[in-house]
C-alpha cells in the first residue's frame, strides 16, 4: 500500500506518447498492491491503471504475469488487461523501473467479506482456472512445499523470539507436509495470492480480480484452500464453516472436485496456513527500517494452521 | 502522500449514506496531501475526494477551511467544493476522524512548472485574493513572524547537528525581520502553502488549486513570496528570473501590487524562505520512527533565504 516511485509529468508523457489515449485529466498514485507502485490514470478516453514494477517482482516473470492477464481478460475474466501501445508491447520501461498500463476494474475490495462475497468468488475462481487451463507459458510456484523449507531456514534464528516453540512446529509441519502433501491432482494455473484486497466487488457481484504477480502453475484446489484460509475465518480466528461450504460450492458448480482433491483439503489448507505464515514470520523477522508497508502478524496463520490440524474430515469445511 | 486511516466498506456505506450519488464504482486512498488521509471516490455520479483530517489538522480550523473552500469555489476559483449531506453538513466524523467529500478537479501537479505555469499561477493567486476578500470568517497565521521565534527555539538543540551555524543563522534573521517586517500592507486570505503539488494544471493552464489546510488571514504579497520560493528556484537552487518575473506579472494584470507591497518583496521572501526552513528543520529533528513521510531537507531553504538576502532591490525580482 505504497507509491515507492514518482513518475514526473515527463517521465508520465513519454510513456504515454505510445498510446492515443488524449489529454490526461487525472494521475494520481493509488495504495494498492504491496510490491509495486501503482497509479490511476484518468485521460479523454477512460480510466487505466499504470503500475510500475519494483524489486520484488522478477522481470523475467513479468512476460507470464502480463500474458497471463491479457489470456484471462481475452477469456472473460474480470482482471486488469495489459494495453499495447503503438508498437505492440505492453512491458516498457518508466522511471527505470518495468511498467504497464492495464485497463480499470469498477468495484471495492471488502474487509469482511459476507458467505455471498465467498461464493461469487468460488464461481470466480472456478472461472479463473477454466480460462487458463490453455495459457502457452508456465511459472513454478517459488512459494510451493519445495520453497517451505527455505524459508523456514532462513528465519530459524529469530523464531523462537516471534514465539516460543514457533520453529518446532514449522519443522514437524513441514515434515509431515513432505510426507503428505498430493501430487497427483489437477493443476494449471493458479492466482495464488487471492485474498480479499485483491477482489474487487460491486454490492454481492464479483467485478474484479487483481494483482496476479503471485500467479504460477501448482494444484488447482490449492488455490481454493488458500482463498478459504484469507476469506473463512473472522477476525477473531474463529472458522466460518458456512463462508467454507459456500466459497467450494460456487466452486464446483463450474468444476467440480474429485474425490482426490476433496479428501486432499484438510491437507492443502495446512499447506497454505504454512506458506503465509512462512513469508510473513520472514518479513517480521527481516522488517526493514523506514519500509512504507509494516508486516502482517504471522500470530493470525499459526491459528489457522493449528486449526487445520484439529480438521478430521473434509465434511467440516462442508466437503464431501 | 499516505493514506493513515483504512475506511472499510460499511463504514464508508454509512457515511455516503448521508449523499444521493448512486452506486460507488471505485474508491481508492490516493497519495495526495501530507497531513491528512485522502480517497478518490468514483461513483454513478461522478468523482469526489473523501479527506479524513488526522491529527495535525486542528478540528476547530476546519470550518474555516471548508467554509473558505466553499467560498472561492461558489466564486468559480477552480478548487475542491465541500459537499454537503441530506443533512445540510459537509463536515462529518468517519473512522474516528472528521472527514468531508469534496468534488473532484481536473489536472495534474507539475514537478518542473515552466514559465507559463508560473505566469498562470500568478494570475490564480490574484483570481484567489480577490473572491476571498469578502469571506466571513477568519484566521490568523499561525506560522507567521509571532511563531517563528517559537519553531527556532524549538529546534535550537539539535540544529548545529543538522549544518554547523545554522542557529546563529536563525537568529540574526529572526532578529532583522521582527525589525524589518511590513506591518500596513495589503491583507486578506491567503493559501499560504502554494506549492507545486498543490496546483493541477492541463498543459499550461491552471484547472485547480487543493490543499488549503494552511490558509489563513495575512499579507497578500507574502503568499506571493511564498509562491516565488517554491516555484522559481531550479533543481540546482539557482534563481530562475523569468519564471519570477511572470509569476508577479501573472498576479499584477489581476491585482497590481502597491508601491509599499513591492519594496517589501525582499523581505516577504526571507521571511517566507525562513517559514519553511524553519517547518522543515523542525520536521527533520523530529523525525517520527517509522512515519510515512519522509521529511524534506531543509537545506534547500536555507540555500533560498541566502539568495534573497543578497538582493538589493525588487527590481531581481522583475518588480517596480
Amino acid at each position: 500500500m505504497a507509491v515507492y516511485t514518482h513518475v514526473d509529468e515527463d517521465a508520465l508523457a513519454d510513456f504515454l506518447a505510445h498510446y492515443d489515449l488524449g489529454d490526461v485529466i487525472a494521475f494520481k498514485g493509488i495504495a494498492e498492491g504491496v510490491e509495486n507502485s501503482n497509479f490511476l490514470l484518468q485521460t479523454e478516453r477512460g480510466s487505466y491503471i499504470l503500475t510500475l514494477y519494483e524489486k520484488r517482482v522478477k522481470r523475467g516473470d513479468l512476460p507470464f504475469f502480463l500474458g497471463l492477464m491479457g489470456h484471462l481478460a481475452a477469456k472473460g475474466i474480470a482482471c486488469p488487461t495489459p494495453i499495447a501501445g503503438d508498437d505492440g508491447e505492453a512491458l516498457r520501461e518508466l522511471c527505470g523501473r518495468p511498467a504497464a498500463l492495464t485497463s480499470f476494474l469498477r468495484g471495492l475490495s471488502v474487509d469482511r467479506p459476507s458467505a455471498a462475497h465467498c461464493a461469487a468468488l468460488g464461481r470466480g475462481m472456478a472461472e479463473l482456472h477454466g480460462a487458463g487451463a490453455d495459457f502457452a507459458l508456465s511459472r513454478p510456484n517459488a512459494l510451493g512445499p519445495a520453497g517451505w523449507r527455505h524459508l523456514a531456514n532462513a528465519c530459524r534464528e529469530q523464531a523462537e523470539e516471534v514465539r516460543p516453540g514457533l520453529m518446532t512446529m514449522i519443522d514437524d509441519e513441514l515434515a509431515w507436509l513432505e510426507q503428505d502433501w498430493p501430487r497427483a491432482l489437477p493443476a494449471g494455473v493458479i492466482h495464488a495470492d487471492l485474498f480479499p484486497d485483491n477482489v474487487f466487488f460491486m454490492g454481492e457481484a464479483l467485478t474484479g480480480l487483481i494483482d496476479f504477480y503471485f500467479a504460477c502453475n501448482d494444484l488447482l484446489a490449492y488455490d481454493l484452500a488458500i482463498a478459504m484460509n484469507a476469506w473463512c475465518f473472522e477476525p477473531d480466528r474463529s472458522f466460518n464453516a458456512t463462508k467454507a461450504r459456500r466459497l467450494l460450492a460456487g466452486y464446483q458448480a463450474t468444476r467440480p472436485l474429485t474425490g482426490e482433491e476433496i479428501a486432499a483439503m484438510p491437507c492443502l489448507a495446512r499447506g497454505a496456513a504454512l506458506r503465509f505464515l512462512l513469508t510473513r514470520l520472514y518479513d517480521w523477522v527481516n522488517q526493514v527500517e523506514g519500509a512504507l508497508v509494516r508486516p502482517k502478524d504471522p500470530a493470525e496463520y499459526v491459528a489457522k494452521l493449528l486449526f487445520h490440524r484439529r480438521v478430521k474430515t473434509p465434511g467440516e469445511y462442508g466437503l464431501g
